[in-house]
């Protein structure tokens, strides 16, 4: 037990095990083998993958999987090592190795939550915490994730699922504690948010997609962010999380940006204002109302100076007043280092 | 143990003594006395005041001081009860109740600490944990009383002082946890950035300053503020807690707002720029350097848009890219939030 942050732990290896190789995936494995001395050095603890799956099979090893058995040129070529096992399967690693922490990175299905809900029940079921940056199984049923994790003595965090490196969850539930929050609004979709910067700056909406698109910020298939679906579901997570509702996705009223028009966008900017696509929880008569939609904002708006791809979030409260938190990068890796620093807060807290 | 703050505790009661019923310390009181059933239902504990001091005397209560036995419009006059104990020392109540907080709010004295310095070891001895708004103590010596808290097995924690309810400390430390600070910088002192906002607009110095005064956002004596110390202050604790520096307060290189020109900040203002008073934190040949000074930012600085009596501050880190907070009350309600979260985060670091 030591005076503040950074706490340090008794130490030793915690197992690691990652589903999910992606960009995010990749970029977590790759940041948790570069940092690997810092890590032990600041926080005394040795993060140690045994298994890393990718959709096809898994790289299972009992030594470990480390910065000296893994050079970093052939790092993201997992199936070139001997102990690649072709078909390996999540599930079976979960149960059978000692438990630590599992790191969920498979693609985000939003509507059946799959194959990250099964991976997940089946990491809480056999002890390990959850880290995860994939929103599909929060979605399906956070809820039943939760008391499943809470049943079993574990942690489940997702951080890297609410924004990445904006630090979301963490300023409601730790900054802001004791505090009651009011009101909440969020720009919370990085590709969005760029391309309603290209057309506050004069260009249409189809040719700032394209320039998004070319840039690698946009995917080839955008429609989860422009129509605000990625901003009603991070709006979602921080509202079952941070306010103890239990709100469904259908409840949410949700328009993107997909249908603004240049003429909008050009009076904004000639009053000195601009369209930003917000997701708001306000209290009305009681009750939680959650909604995301493209809003006109002036100077005095705590997100106004927010563009490109930044994001960031402003909690009204009851005795901190008006809190505002933006920027964090946007990437695989800011995400990565968002499920590290959850790693970190569950060692924090159950162990010391 | 449960899956994300907030934690409940195991619940009972936490004693808590309160020295100093200035601003800040009226204000915890009341906090406290009027959020008792929310931090009971929402963290499981019960906050109880068994003493509080003033200069003269303090009034001390085995059944604890409650919203029950002090009516809301008498509370502020303590020595009207029965319990009152003109002369009574905070040292002796430390060492003979069963410790839980003891929250420090006397005077800062930013050069001899006392007589915070002198509660805070007496507490730290006798094994309570300490959250203080009092900046004097730490200045004084924050490695010592660091050292003893961990040898004691207590936390000694201190967001009122470095900010109050702008979350510094806890943005470093919890929400960057694993990402590594390359630079920070913060407008940390509500009272010069409102006379240069005041400034900005027109007024000279000196009625900017009166105005402020008369609004009882600057004191009567403001050279703590006006020449840059609060600031280097607070740019102190937020150095060597997060950083792990040992650095002094002479060793920061302070510049206050006192000789600024009005027509340095026309120019600023006509070039669309601001004049701010930044404490910042660079490294330069793998040496950490702090400086204060009021520096001309742009509107692309991420500090630009914070105004009057609003603060801020900005990390740049390895992983997660560029993160700033702004905002916070900057009144004693908001120092007073401050130090009701640092319990809350002791009860959830060491009682889970």
């Amino acid at each position: 037990l030591e005076s503040s942050f950074p706490l340090r732990f008794k130490g030793g290896r915690v197992p690691l095990v990652l589903a999910g190789f992606g960009h995010v995936g990749k970029a977590f494995f790759g940041l948790v083998l570069d940092k690997g001395n810092y890590l032990k050095t600041r926080y005394g603890f040795d993060l140690n993958f045994r298994a890393v799956f990718k959709s096809d099979g898994g790289l299972i090893s009992d030594a470990g999987i480390t910065s000296e058995n893994i050079p970093e040129e052939t790092r993201h070529n997992l199936t070139r090592y001997p102990n690649w096992k072709p078909g390996a399967r999540v599930e079976a690693a979960l149960r059978k190795l000692k438990p630590g922490v599992f790191v969920e990175c498979t693609p985000s299905d939003i509507r059946t939550g799959e194959p990250g809900y099964g991976h997940i029940r089946a990491a809480l079921e056999a002890g390990w915490h959850v880290v995860t940056a994939n929103k599909g199984p929060l979605v399906a049923d956070l809820k039943g994730l939760r008391d499943l994790a809470r049943r079993n003595h574990v942690f489940l965090e997702y951080s890297a699922a609410t924004a990445a490196a904006l630090p979301t969850l963490d300023l409601a539930l730790y900054s802001l504690a004791g505090a009651e929050i009011q009101s909440i609004e969020g720009i919370l979709n990085g590709t969005s948010n760029y391309i309603l910067t290209r057309m506050g700056e004069g260009e249409d909406y189809a040719e700032a997609l394209r320039q998004a698109q070319d840039k690698g910020i946009a995917e080839p298939n955008p429609e989860l962010d422009v129509q605000g679906w990625d901003t009603a579901v991070k709006l979602l997570l921080i509202a079952n999380s941070v306010l103890g509702l239990d709100l469904a996705l259908e409840k949410i009223k949700v328009k993107g940006i997909t249908r603004i028009s240049p003429e909008l966008l050009e009076k904004a900017k000639s009053d000195e204002k601009a369209v930003k696509l917000i997701g708001r929880l306000v209290r009305s008569a009681g009750r939680w109302k959650a909604s995301v939609s493209p809003e006109i904002v002036d100077r005095s708006h705590p997100l106004f100076g927010v563009n490109g791809t930044n994001k960031g979030i402003h909690f009204v409260t009851d005795t901190m007043g008006g809190i505002t938190v933006t920027g964090g990068k946007s990437d695989p890796r800011g995400a990565a280092a968002a499920l590290l620093k959850d790693i970190i807060h569950i060692f924090a807290l159950a162990h010391n």
